[in-house]
């Protein structure tokens, strides 16, 4: 069994708790928390809620840490601070400042002979992996990532903080008719706008200004103006009953040609998840389950999806998947 | 640059030869041949060809040697008997053999401390990577692997055994309504006449019973038994000019749940080919680049798609594919 723990229980830290009752190999040792343990206990079934402030103390006790926290203000912190200690998995998802976390994880995961996986959710993740298979497989081509129909949890909260609006969800769509291109080998062009469009559904605060409120979210700078983006305004009750849920969904597309050019190939990954959380929590497992792998054959540092053989993925000895899988 | 032999030049080791003019990072440094070498210079461009006998001679002039022979009769013989000398790879796709194959290559391999990958196309290879990863980021759920809209090349042979068939080709569709049930997370439980169709076109010889002949198509045990086949008679003119490419496609699904099971998730690859061979020969220098890799890892042995980290497949440096990709 792998002993795992948990640091910090929002979204992402529930739903590892949850994947990790449902891997065959897999034993939650402990959450870790800033918040007062007490208050977590009832949610953990069992599990005991530790201060994160005492999470030395478990080093013989945890073959591998989960950080489960934010991309923005928590990892860029607990990814050096814990690698040093532990063998790590996280799921650091701002896609611009990857290459200097890593190097920040490698040193301090090198300095304590540990081994550190970063960036295992799906995109980056999977999706990442696929578009280097695609590049591989095909070199030359064209690769288009679609993401949605989905909830953008950074968009979502971009709305949120325009003056006036109590409740946001934001929607990513990929746009039909740019996808059906791509799918057709046409190697379109594709501009930002070209590809997604965006949709709100918004609580505004009563008596706020409507057609002010629409026309600050459409023009906002990187998040929504190079998109065509609609806002609906909702109430609190409907807000409720049809936008509690965090799907999302998205492909990779990759097509090239072969031979003396005239022979078309198209590669295409999708994913449709009910909830991109508990999504990305199941794969943080799997990874786990390859940190652990990587470091049993010696390799301490930094290591991305890149840099794993997919049979470290999964529970299953490597035997019967060629028997069973290849 | 990799120097890379090639051995067999029927359809794939011609499609790796033109595969290997698109890599920036490969040259063909010979094609290895039991028929005439003399025979085969025209198609080569450039490239020359050697006797099959004379392979030795080139221990210290090839870094990676490419089987593009069949896995009925050619691999079976010379994967064991090359792996000793050279690294080697090829796209043996005979499932069910496949992990005596390995054993047989294995012990081979380690005997010149040489590196083989086995099983390196699509079917398996792709395929079967997205298989291991699908099944360990979404545990406990259904796989679904579909073959079509395409050529068999296995079916197509057998059609061509029966008495008074003078040319035929197999196309394998798969049924719409169980791709779209998978699709929508419903986990059918199918039955191979309920995942596949078969659809034969024959140009048949003069005076030839066409009744009887499509009787035995249908009726013949494995092949076609257990599917729904059609069996089209056509002119040879048409077959010339509707069926003389060898198209393929094909798609993996994985379906499951996570937290408290009510979230549902849907995993889909799919591979949409004008040539089946080439797209196989361009997938198998990659993973020669990757048995490359393997070799200076210093890792002998006998590999599969499952052991090899992605960014082996990459002529691109890891830095950049974490800096571009992830």
């Amino acid at each position: 069994m792998i002993r795992a723990g948990i640091v910090g229980l929002g979204n992402i830290g529930r739903g590892v708790l949850q994947a990790i009752r449902r891997a065959e190999d897999f034993e939650a040792v402990a959450v870790f928390t800033r918040r007062d343990p007490q208050q977590l206990a009832k949610e953990l079934e069992g599990v005991p809620a530790v201060s994160l402030d005492e999470i030395a103390q478990y080093k013989d006790k945890v073959d591998v840490l989960l950080l489960c926290g934010g991309s923005k203000s928590d990892l860029p912190v607990q990814g050096p601070e814990l690698a040093k200690q532990f063998h790590i998995v996280d799921s650091f998802d701002t896609h611009a400042d990857i290459p200097a976390y890593l190097a920040k994880v490698d040193a301090a995961a090198r300095t304590g002979n540990k081994t550190a996986v970063i960036s295992s959710g799906w995109d980056p993740g999977l999706f990442s992996m696929l578009r280097v298979m695609s590049q591989s497989v095909l070199p030359g081509g064209n690769t288009y990532t679609f993401w949605g129909r989905g909830v953008s949890q950074g968009h979502s909260d971009a709305v949120r903080r325009v003056a006036g609006v109590e409740k946001a969800v934001q929607y990513t769509i990929p746009v039909e008719a740019a996808v059906e291109a791509v799918r057709a080998g046409e190697n379109p062009s594709l501009t930002t706008r070209q590809k997604h469009t965006r949709v709100c559904y918004v609580v505004a605060k009563e008596g706020a200004d409507l057609a002010k409120i629409s026309e600050e979210i459409k023009n906002m700078p990187n998040y929504f103006a190079d998109y065509d983006t609609t806002v609906h305004f909702i109430t609190a009750e409907e807000f409720k009953q049809q936008h509690g849920a965090m799907p999302h969904a998205g492909r990779v597309l990759h097509s090239g040609v072969t031979g003396n050019g005239e022979q078309k190939h198209v590669i295409e990954f999708s994913l449709r998840l009910d909830s991109n959380p508990e999504f990305t929590s199941s794969a943080m497992v799997a990874f786990a389950r390859a940190a652990v792998r990587l470091a049993q054959d010696g390799k301490a540092g930094g290591f991305t999806p890149f840099d794993i053989p997919l049979c470290y993925l999964s529970p299953v000895k490597r035997e019967e998947l060629i028997k069973d899988l290849l």
